[in-house]
């Protein structure tokens, strides 16, 4: 990935089309999650925003670059939602819980984020692998700040990164999109993930020795 | 998920038989894999596996019934190299990382398999459930064997499950199918994410005191 497809995406000047321009994106989350990518139209995007039909293209070439543009926005709700999470948190391993538990609420009111981003696999392949390599970027550099302060082992890196997203991801397809009524609780689901970051599977010894 | 979907998929009697069978699920495997579900046709298929176009009807009532078998195939060949890859192993996070690394191997020689498993979400979205919900189970049922012998910790159930699932998922994703020249090996990367499963990501008391 060579090129940041982020900085392709033109923000509108005014305040009155960036509500706009929010309200487009917000319908094409509706209609891309219900509908997906080939059955959503572009008019029922408009009469789900409340917008005139010409009003779209001023915002947006086409539907592909409307799907372009809500990945580029649903990556950073997930990015702005985790960073208030996290904070003023200084403990790594407390900030990944709450990042963690973070993103499972938000999955839980936007199941439809799923839907829309595994289709960016086939619809926009670029777009797919800029959404996850980004978010693993940004888990790579928390871990490093974490080993920097001495709270984290000084030898994680990327594969970490990765390995912490992936549970992430399918932690949020269980607890969040896929839940039961007598699943564990996303308080529960958010801290036995970090239990397993914090201090692994094995049966220490100070737990043997009780 | 009330009924498994596996008991629906009827194998031949006769050697030969499955041998058509198998032809004509790999010939699958490629087409689907290079076109997705919805460009792929029967008649490439058949062509693909060297059969009779009227053949296929003998196995299949429709390229859904196909896309279903063939889903219930990889899982079970995702399971049979694991089950390789892992006897004869006793101790509980070694069969983790093992089954990881077989998955990795697997992964890197059927970079397809991802994009047929991920399009299920929106073909087949029961089997794109059934292939996830099988894995963890296997998963879950090795760690609650390895907290009976006294390795792993008790208290690890589907929640560690699930996270372990995903973060195989994605460390095939990103080290065998999106794989670049300079990337760590398929051992390193099992080693390491095994280290994580075995002791976490914080810094020990031993470590500190080095």
């Amino acid at each position: 990935m060579a090129s940041d497809p982020e900085i392709q995406i033109k923000q509108p000047r005014t305040k009155r089309g960036q509500v706009t321009m929010r309200k487009l994106l917000d319908a094409a989350t509706a209609e891309f999650g219900e509908r997906g990518f080939h059955e959503a139209s572009i008019s029922s995007i408009t009469s789900r925003a409340g917008v005139a039909l010409g009003t779209f293209y001023t915002y947006f070439q086409s539907k592909d670059a409307l799907f372009r543009a809500l990945i580029v926005d649903l990556s950073g709700q997930i990015r702005a939602d985790a960073s208030a999470a996290i904070a003023g948190e200084l403990d790594p391993l407390a900030i990944e819980r709450r990042a963690l538990h973070a993103f499972l609420e938000f999955a839980s009111e936007h199941k439809e984020i799923y839907r829309i981003i595994d289709e960016a696999e086939f619809v926009d392949p670029e777009m797919y692998r800029y959404h996850y390599t980004t978010i693993a970027g940004r888990i790579a550099q928390r871990l490093r700040d974490g080993s920097k302060n001495d709270a984290l082992r000084a030898d994680i890196g990327e594969i970490e990164a990765w390995a912490i997203m992936g549970m992430n991801v399918f932690l949020g397809l269980r607890y969040a999109v896929w839940r039961a009524a007598d699943d564990a609780g996303l308080d529960d689901v958010s801290r036995t993930a970090n239990e397993l970051l914090e201090r692994g599977l094995s049966r220490g010894t100070s737990e043997t020795a009780r």
